[in-house]
């Protein structure tokens, strides 16, 4: 409740002009509660750094690198919907008078793209001449600016379709033509996927609160 | 020089923590001068904006689409060495608690390079599928973000060098083959052709000076 709403204030605000008694009015917690976690605004601003999600698990297809697009449109939806991914965003792009490494997130996503390239590449979904890390650092740079200017013109609401044209615009120089052909790159797809991912994540969530009764019930 | 020093504490602090005391030090002139200029730190990031250029006027190429190139890879190049454009290039992407139109940059960035993407299509060289709107917005926030993307990894050393990577992503779709196969996309370009641009406005100058004096001299 905290994170979320020191996430709220700092996508509105930024980081300088954030403050601690706005953080604590949004939240309804008391002060005491809120240093015993985080110690200053600083330490508040790493937990929503380290509380976003950039390696989203999407579900399994059959093409991998749809699960490329895949990972973009949730990220995008998200970006429009989830406040810790809003505040992230901002504290990752923003520089402010902090000493938080603002590279780390960057780093950390260009990864995990990197990672799911690699993989379609060794399956031969993307052509050979494809240099992954190169790639990979695009999509992450062209977000981030995709992101400030969907930001800028709509709070984020034509994000999906612009980053439906950075993909329809790069893509046929990633993929083979007979993968091409195949990818599904609708801005719509964003939030069907993260509805699917929030179903799945509950039937888990359920699955795995029935083995702990079933443990229980087989306990002496 | 008052709005090159105020360019180049903004690029350094952003707009909030910029202060008329750091510009006044760095400009080297007094208080009252700058004041006379400029009645607040607004008005100078106002006059920043728009001392910047992005209508960059290239020369004239053969193929029109060689100027959309040329005018990315020179911006690149005055993003590494020119302190105006910096110092807008960062006040125009941070949102800081200011009244400026973040957007207006944007547009105008956006409406220019679709002028130049509109005048290559008429001429067959741009592919009759394109959206030259849709290109030209892809450009301007692909480009902000791999601008906020090389500058916190090389202080905006590898700008050119990812420019270079779009463009060899994006163009397959954007120019017809034959015209594809003659453009020139190297990362180098931005520095040669803003040393040309240089010496052309010199000589531009030198020019307009001697007319001036033969004016002078017929005159009775």
């Amino acid at each position: 409740m905290i994170l979320e709403a020191a996430a709220a204030v700092f996508d509105e605000l930024g980081f300088d002009r954030a403050t601690i008694a706005e953080i604590l009015a949004r939240a309804g917690v008391t002060k005491g509660a809120l240093y015993f976690h985080f110690p200053s605004k600083e330490e508040l601003a790493l937990a929503v750094l380290h509380e976003q999600v950039l390696d989203i698990a999407v579900r399994p297809q059959q093409i991998k690198l749809q699960e490329f697009v895949d990972v973009g449109q949730v990220l995008s939806y998200r970006l429009r919907h989830d406040p810790i991914q809003r505040g992230a965003a901002r504290l990752a792009i923003e520089p402010g008078s902090n000493h938080l490494d603002r590279k780390q997130s960057m780093l950390a996503w260009t990864a995990f793209i990197e990672g799911l390239l690699k993989e379609s590449k060794a399956r031969g979904e993307v052509m050979e001449s494809v240099n992954v890390r190169e790639t990979a650092e695009l999509f992450v740079g062209a977000f981030s600016g995709l992101q400030i200017m969907s930001k800028a013109f709509s709070n984020q609401g034509d994000l999906s379709q612009r980053l439906t044209v950075f993909f329809e615009h790069s893509l046929p120089t990633i993929a083979v033509p007979a993968i091409l052909a195949k990818l599904r790159l609708e801005p719509e797809r964003g939030a069907q996927l993260d509805a699917e991912l929030r179903e799945h994540a509950a039937l888990e969530d359920e699955e795995a609160a029935e083995e702990g009764a079933d443990l229980l019930d087989a306990a002496p």
